[in-house]
């Protein structure tokens, strides 16, 4: 957006370059697209976005974002509420719930430790968990952080805070993924795929 | 986004999916985003949207986008009013006006012509340019459309329409990129570049 542009359209194009991923180039075309779009296109637009930061807003128990008090997995009473698994972040739920296979509950982190971008235990949901676990009746929490130098850290920070509280702390398995060819594996899985072997 | 978002989410998410380059993963990355952003940021990115929409309209004479009824370039009296370059969208404007090398006007097809994709030249802002042409005082149309199939077709189009008025019509020239190698560069523009070679 040069000079010439009219100002509006630069203002838009700077909000859209707010967004993570999200360069000026792509930001002036999506600016740009807007001006094509009839204008109650663009109204339902800014409704939406105003109506999910007003309305959406963290689950009381699990910190999931839901528009309830409570999250609708934190109010299903058929969930197993003695297990609970810890994950970095709202979109990681939605993947185990694909497996259709966990029944037990949640808590979102909203991200994870990383002294390099300033991110300190204190920034993330933390306290509500160990709150939860010391309310008793968890006898299970499971670490789903992925398996990165910071979800490994930030697991492995909340496994000794945890663990004094009397509950099994434990980490999702990491070895080869199903359907993936053993050539094509990196040494890390590979080898953590032979240190983890089970008996057949 | 699954089930198990909160509604207003799962909108929102859509809705960014609907804009051109971003799919369902990305739209959803980018809700969560807005979920963490302040309140009051999101207020300004929703009026940003619909100020840019309700407040910026086509020039009046070039169809380029402005807040007035004519667009700064237009409304610019030093501007050489008989020569008018003409480009498939507001974005080359500012490609042009970088070089600070042009002092004519501009039009602004809003397209090319694509019957495969189903843009016909009615869905272009041509009857406007035959109308400034008709009008009389310019005597120069430079083709600036892409060099694409759709932006040689286009500029073959518009070159008929426009010959009988008695202007002169012009393409951008095609060559070497200044600073590009000739290693690199594809037969085609080899080929126009050698067509089109200059007496030193």
């Amino acid at each position: 957006m040069a000079k010439h542009d009219a100002l509006p359209l630069v203002v838009l194009t700077e909000q859209f370059a707010k967004l993570p991923g999200i360069g000026m180039k792509s930001a002036a075309r999506l600016a740009y697209h807007i001006m094509s779009m009839d204008e109650e296109d663009v109204a339902a637009f800014a409704q939406a976005l105003l109506n999910a930061r007003q309305t959406v807003h963290y689950c009381r128990c699990c910190e999931n974002l839901t528009e309830q008090e409570l999250c609708p997995i934190c109010d299903d009473p058929s969930r197993d509420s003695s297990v609970v698994c810890v994950v970095e972040s709202p979109k990681d739920i939605a993947a185990f719930e694909r497996t259709g296979e966990y029944k037990g509950l949640y808590h979102v982190l909203h991200g994870l430790i990383s002294p390099l971008r300033g991110i300190m235990p204190d920034d993330l949901r933390i306290r509500s968990l160990l709150e939860r676990v010391r309310k008793g009746g968890i006898e299970e929490v499971i670490m789903a952080t992925n398996p990165t130098v910071e979800g490994d850290a930030t697991a492995s920070y909340l496994s000794q805070l945890l663990k004094p509280l009397g509950v099994s702390v434990t980490r999702l398995a990491f070895g080869l993924p199903v359907g993936g060819a053993l050539e094509y594996a990196d040494e890390v899985t590979l080898y953590r795929a032979l240190e983890n072997r089970n008996q057949m």
